[in-house]
């Protein structure tokens, strides 16, 4: 890289940094009193963005845990790829498509698309007139992670037959485009906001429409090899490791304190951060219901616990509470939770029946249990109500699922999204990438 | 679900709101200054709630690591299960029986016992006169993660040969009865608190008293099947997984940051935080000192050093500095954590030569470590005697001793709580739960 | 122990807690005006402090998984060893070392060198104008762990051959001595930083100093056996679990926001806190670009995408950012991170041809893109030129690599630091430490 092309940075990064001089630095300094909340809003941004980063970890773990050993190195390289697009298409383009400035305007589409510069300058003054509510660094990289987070739920599902690079491509479209525009739609002040639309943390905008998502690529795709016999019947095909399954939920769970608490979008007053400790208790009451209800539930049904239900009980019911994480007693938190986890028990199941084939149960998790969480809302939260809430979750589903099947489809039509028989039979880690997960360790 | 019973329960919220209307909205809105403790110690909760928790996840991988493949999945069902039932038991019973209100009256048992509202309202505003120290709902989070850590011990000392239900049965008892009235005696304002007992942050209420259920445990359950050769000997059984054994002890090092910071229960005055900065420090030397005692002692006497002994070293040292990790200098942080590792290294022995079977050295990291630590105390702290502290150890001790023999002596008579020869031998993932954690790759 | 030394201990400690009186209790409280920027960058460093600690997890995770399975217990013991070890060096001579007072003069060596005294009285009154800018406390937990990461880069370089206490031995040099030598002369007030050197977070001074150390020790040591085949070719060694090495790249990553983000040292003005937010952004930004670029590069270069490689190209990108993560835009980021994923392409068989071992590719991540990192900050940074940034680098790369050169000499020749070839060919678990990782797992 030649010093030439140093300079030519340097000089864009000195034009960008003139906003700097723009700001009033005369203005005696501000107290802490004016300057407190923007600083506990700031770093509730930071602390809620680490711990849903953390959640990328979480989806790599539990999918890595429940899909065969042949195919846990391309999980795990899905999985570091598609956070690392989503971090990248986010900035590039889905961040300005999802805020766009004077509420949701075409205009929004145009302006600043190609942002190379920085998001504020270094060593803002601390002019209170001229500030926002927070860094507007932490914001986007707080919102950068919902998108992630969007893409991850989608991997689960497709895994152990789609090809890696149409998968990454589907990032690509779903977390620079779908993603931020039906998020547009309620958090960039669109129009579902104005209709009254509840969902607090993404029940619907980040959950369900992951699940639209993944479920388009499953119909498209179709099931693996040998899961629905031609009898009928269901082929069981386990997870390889359920220790990393179970650490995959702990991660997701740890990681949805901040996915749901930092949603509050504010810590710096009381009524604020008192809120932010209602939704910790109420998010951590509804998993653990959730994992409750299933670990009774698959007792009672079939007579023995399963684990993998147990665990997708507590992210169902994460995913119930995450429409609205705040408003519940303890109580309401705890059935809201309990009803999640009961619907994983019984979906599961269903899509089987259905030969739609979801490798890790994302669909009845993140759609299904979704949309539970989004039309429970209005029993808590006033000025919401039940239409609403279902016109919300309908237009969002129809439009992901709709924009995911064209996608799909095109990838179908053009690059082929499967792998052959044969490479699906062995394993997409020797097919594909050439590298095992554990070459080491014998097969049965 | 119909709509009735929407509305009954949107009217049970309704009225619990009440309460928002009573907070005066009319003051002068008070500046940061006064709201700003308030604040700083609310996030102390909330930060070091999820530490705590994540110490769930430390306890799952540490004891699936550290037992036999055929029990792993079994081992996560539980760890699953515990915290669930914690989260669940320390609402509805455990936190209105921990803090009866005015002191440790019996009336406090019949007060708010089904306490279906939430903690507080949501926007609380921000009267200061009107103000707790921290949200309730932040401290309610922080609380019940101790309470779910005391049940976190208990399970692994009894791996690989309890029944399921049983375990998760006395999993109630001790996380909405048992713990909440020892920790009552000393964090509720209880006689012991008042006979000058110190235990900062748990080595007795939360460490001992999880070993001393576990004890009680091993006792009435007995050794793995062919633990114990009939001449005497033991027989090693090691754990399955060292990686993940090694990964659930620096999940437990990193949670303890918030088990032990968090317990100064306050971070809005310079004091506070800066006792919390030292609380940090020390309790990341005694895990070090715990640690590298461990690793050196095991290399002089076995004349090799042992993995499973440097990290029950490390918790070791956590446990032995959770009495009092304010007071210590780090030297002193450091011999109290050290002789924590000595101890582990030389109790794990003479717990088999008692012939109680101890799958991960629970008793000895939580009880024997526990008891260290808190005997210590008085070297470092003011106001403290070694009389009181050793009357608070036995007396709590004793307690949980006796009531978790008496609950699990009805388990045994009721519903057995061992399963039987057969399937211990074949494993309790495939007799008790029909599911390998692994069950592709083939066991040696 | 006797009541005599407890007694002895004790004495000790009231003697060290008298300045605690000398500090004014009388001057009217501060308001939170003043001492909120002293809490919150207590708490940043806090917050920050346990996220590298939790690097160390992640160094552990990843090690594990890059090594083969016969070689893990060993692994993940020296990860455990270094860190303890990297604790009590850090406290008994190195921070005292880094940090000697008055600037850079020799009479700090023998000031401070036992402080056995902890760092500042508990309680510490709100007296404003006596407050430093946080908690020391705080500060040296945050420094500390600067320190051992330097170590945890040595342990994976060197894995597979060499025995355990000549490497433990020499992470006592390395955190006692070396590094803080080092450290200090830029983050000491040295005159490095006289001279204008830049480096924010440590690209040179933690990771290329680590690198340096592991590129000595491997020459010194040799490669692993049949690593080079006689005609020259390199025999591909797989790493036995990538997904816990997919577990340890996302620890480190998470991790990574502290170590940089911290790294501002205050968050208490509306500056800091949006320049830590800008430094959380920027530095996840750049791990996306590295992790991509090796992905693609992988793809294109060799026809299949490399897991290890996308790992590694994602720490790459963390460590390039590391040395100027504040000033650059997310563009800048971007394509700085992307740099060094490829530089992780091309220099992992570069040392290959070298016959330098490299067993977890930790000289390309830390040394090769810790130089990158650290030359390209002028690019962004006003007051630094190209010519100062190579000055540092070589400087401390130099010092580094000879003292290290010197201790591993001095190992070798004294205690040997090789095992024999039937003790690596077995697997270290079994010679060293008789303990196997995964002892029911057959191995192919």
């Amino acid at each position: 890289m030649s010093m030439n092309h140093f300079k030519t940075l340097a000089l864009t990064a000195a034009l960008t940094a003139l906003p700097v001089a723009a700001f009033a630095q005369d203005a005696p300094a501000p107290g802490f009193d004016e300057i407190g909340p923007y600083i506990m809003t700031t770093l509730l941004f930071l602390v809620g963005g680490f711990l849903v980063f953390w959640m990328a970890a979480g989806f790599a773990m539990l999918e890595a845990g429940l899909v065969r050993s042949k195919n846990v190195t391309t999980q795990l390289t899905k999985n570091m790829g598609l956070f690392s697009i989503a971090a990248i298409m986010y900035w590039l383009v889905g961040f300005n498509l999802m805020y766009p400035g004077d509420g949701w305007i075409m205009a929004g589409y145009v302006g600043p698309f190609f942002s190379i510069t920085s998001l504020e300058p270094v060593g803002l003054a601390a002019d209170a007139a001229a500030l926002d509510y927070a860094s507007v660094a932490s914001d986007f990289f707080f919102q950068l992670m919902f998108c992630a987070t969007t893409a991850s739920i989608v991997s689960g599902t497709l895994a152990e037959r789609i090809k890696l690079w149409p998968f990454l491509i589907f990032v690509v479209v779903l977390t620079g485009f779908i993603y931020p525009i039906e998020a547009s739609w309620q958090w960039g002040g669109g129009w579902l906001s104005e209709a009254g639309f509840s969902d607090f943390a993404g029940s619907t905008l980040v959950h369900a429409a992951g699940g639209f998502a993944a479920l388009a690529g499953a119909i498209v795709l179709g099931p693996r090899l040998g899961k629905y016999a031609k009898d009928g019947s269901v082929v069981a095909m386990p997870g390889s490791n359920l220790a990393l399954a179970t650490l995959g939920t702990f991660i997701l769970w740890l990681g949805w304190f901040g996915f749901n608490g930092g949603s509050q979008l504010a810590a710096g007053t009381v009524g604020d951060i008192t809120d932010v400790g209602r939704i910790f208790a109420n998010t951590n009451m509804a998993a653990a219901a959730g994992a409750l209800a299933a670990l009774i539930l698959t007792q009672v049904v079939y007579g023995k616990v399963d684990l993998t239900m147990v665990l997708n009980g507590a992210l169902a019911g994460l995913v119930s509470i995450t429409a609205g994480p705040l408003d519940p007693s303890l109580f309401g938190a705890l059935w809201i939770g309990a009803v999640g986890g009961v619907i994983v028990v019984f979906t599961v199941p269903m899509l089987d029946k259905m030969k739609i084939d979801d490798v890790v149960g994302a669909i009845p998790v993140h759609l299904f249990a979704g949309f539970w969480g989004t039309l429970v809302v209005p029993v808590y939260t006033e000025g919401t109500s039940f239409v609403t809430q279902i016109i919300g979750f309908v237009s969002i589903g129809a439009f992901v699922f709709i924009t995911s099947m064209i996608v799909w489809f095109i990838l179908k039509a053009t690059m082929g999204i499967r792998v052959d028989e044969e490479s699906e039979i062995n394993g997409l880690d020797v097919s594909e990438l050439g590298m095992e997960a554990y070459p080491e360790f014998s097969k049965g």
